[in-house]
């Protein structure tokens, strides 16, 4: 079976391709616009928006599909998320007609405002440009596979860590900077206060769900919320204090990323549980994780 | 004030142009791909896909956007539904930066399985070509409004009657049928039981609502349900047995047609009643109505 990645040389991208290897699955192409290391597959580095590019991947039996521009960048120019995160991956969805899909949506899906809990009833009320296109996917996928010509899942991601410092686009980059700046025993202003609470997931949690999902046969249309840890970041940070140096942190809140990236309510994720999709197991294996890769 | 109307040549958008009409309304512009009768406006013949069609319609301080691809022709034809219904919204959408723009949505969007009792926080759920596209625009719509770029509403339709015979690419049309049945005292065997229900809005009445949107100040990104009667098809046939001769009408359900045009439960439509939206008073006053023009 051949496997095609979108957005592979990316943060996710490289842990999924470090997951595939591991598996010693070996009929992979990897696409994305650049890739920083020679990566471990066959590796095609071009734009998904050229014919030729997306044709390869349209060729595949199984496509995951993380290519997207990043809810800050996409929030300041709505025209090139439609053609990234809408045009794309609905082209995708018709290219992909009688294989497997999985698509990478995003936790952005429920905007600003979320109930005193989330569950897989909660209502996606998209409050940025991201978060609307991610959900008009979600929508566009449902509807293909009630028609019956596509298989596979959407699957909402939450907050990834650790990124790479500088990442660019990601509104949520302090999440990961918490990590880097610990471990280096840097001073870092945590932009939110104590009290703010964050769903989290290690690359390799989220690498081992998504290559599950590629590879098993399930399919549903309704897009599946990721489990995730709901983490106070005060706790993260004195976990942190553990195998780093936080000697150095203070906190000042910025209320716009509080509202965000920092005031998530409890989370349940039955659906995803019946798939088989874990969180990591805890706090520390969560922070053993993160700096994995 | 220049107010554009697209899809001015259908059924809705001649009521339209009558409304406006009526209203002393001067500077307007129709833009159909065909016009059956000479328009009393202003009219341009040409597919929105056109781009000097198109740019015509963006010049427009206000627009009303009627066209699009029916639901039965959407769904055996998802590309063609993603490029009318869904692709040339979403430019519209962009085209009116700091003007106004009303976008006819549909109940479709609700889908197969009504709970009870719809009203405005029920959440669509969409289980068609037609209604995924209609629910994806709305949320474009949505984030539009919430960016500030556009000012306007999103209207969901009902079933309006009494469209033309032979209308095409409506899987509703039976429910106009009848009325036209009625008139001409044929036989005419009904697709659902007596018992099924349809929430039912004149063409009168729609156009009345649409152009006090379009002339309105009034901005909503939430996509509004538009009141309708709630209406027995079994009563309906009744009261046109009195203004004209239903003798030769049979009942043979359709089990697909009940579920999708013939199951709708009580509907309140609070939002759209508290910005003056009316239906038609009663069922005497929709059939009156319902043959109107």
């Amino acid at each position: 079976m051949r496997i095609a990645v979108t957005g592979a040389g990316g943060f996710v991208g490289r842990a999924v391709v470090r997951e595939l290897a591991a598996r010693g699955v070996s009929d992979v192409l990897l696409v994305d616009r650049a890739f920083a290391a020679r990566p471990s597959f066959e590796a095609l580095a071009g734009d998904l928006a050229d014919p030729t590019v997306f044709a390869r991947v349209g060729q595949a039996d199984a496509v995951l599909h993380l290519a997207a521009l990043p809810g800050a960048a996409a929030e300041v120019d709505p025209a090139a998320s439609r053609a990234i995160n809408l045009d794309l991956p609905l082209s995708l969805i018709e290219a992909m007609a009688g294989r497997r899909l999985v698509l990478a949506s995003s936790i952005a899906v429920f905007g600003g405002v979320l109930p005193r809990h989330v569950n897989d009833e909660t209502v996606p009320v998209p409050a940025s440009v991201y978060g609307t296109h991610k959900r008009m996917v979600e929508l566009a996928f449902a509807d293909a596979v009630r028609r019956g010509t596509v298989s596979g899942m959407a699957l909402r991601l939450p907050g990834i860590v650790a990124r790479p410092r500088g990442a660019g686009g990601f509104g949520s980059a302090f999440l990961s900077d918490i990590f880097h700046a610990a471990r280096a025993g840097e001073p870092y202003v945590v932009p939110v206060a104590p009290e703010a609470t964050s769903w989290l997931l290690s690359a390799r949690a989220v690498a081992r769900i998504l290559v599950d999902a590629l590879l098993s046969d399930a399919t549903d249309g309704e897009a599946i919320t990721l489990p995730a840890l709901n983490i106070r970041i005060g706790t993260l940070v004195e976990a942190l204090g553990e195998v780093g140096d936080t000697s150095g942190f203070t906190y000042a809140e910025d209320a716009r990323r509080r509202a965000v990236f920092g005031s998530y309510p409890p989370l349940s994720t039955s659906r995803a549980e019946a798939l088989g999709f874990r969180a990591d197991a805890d706090l520390d294996a969560l922070i053993a994780a993160a700096f994995d890769g």
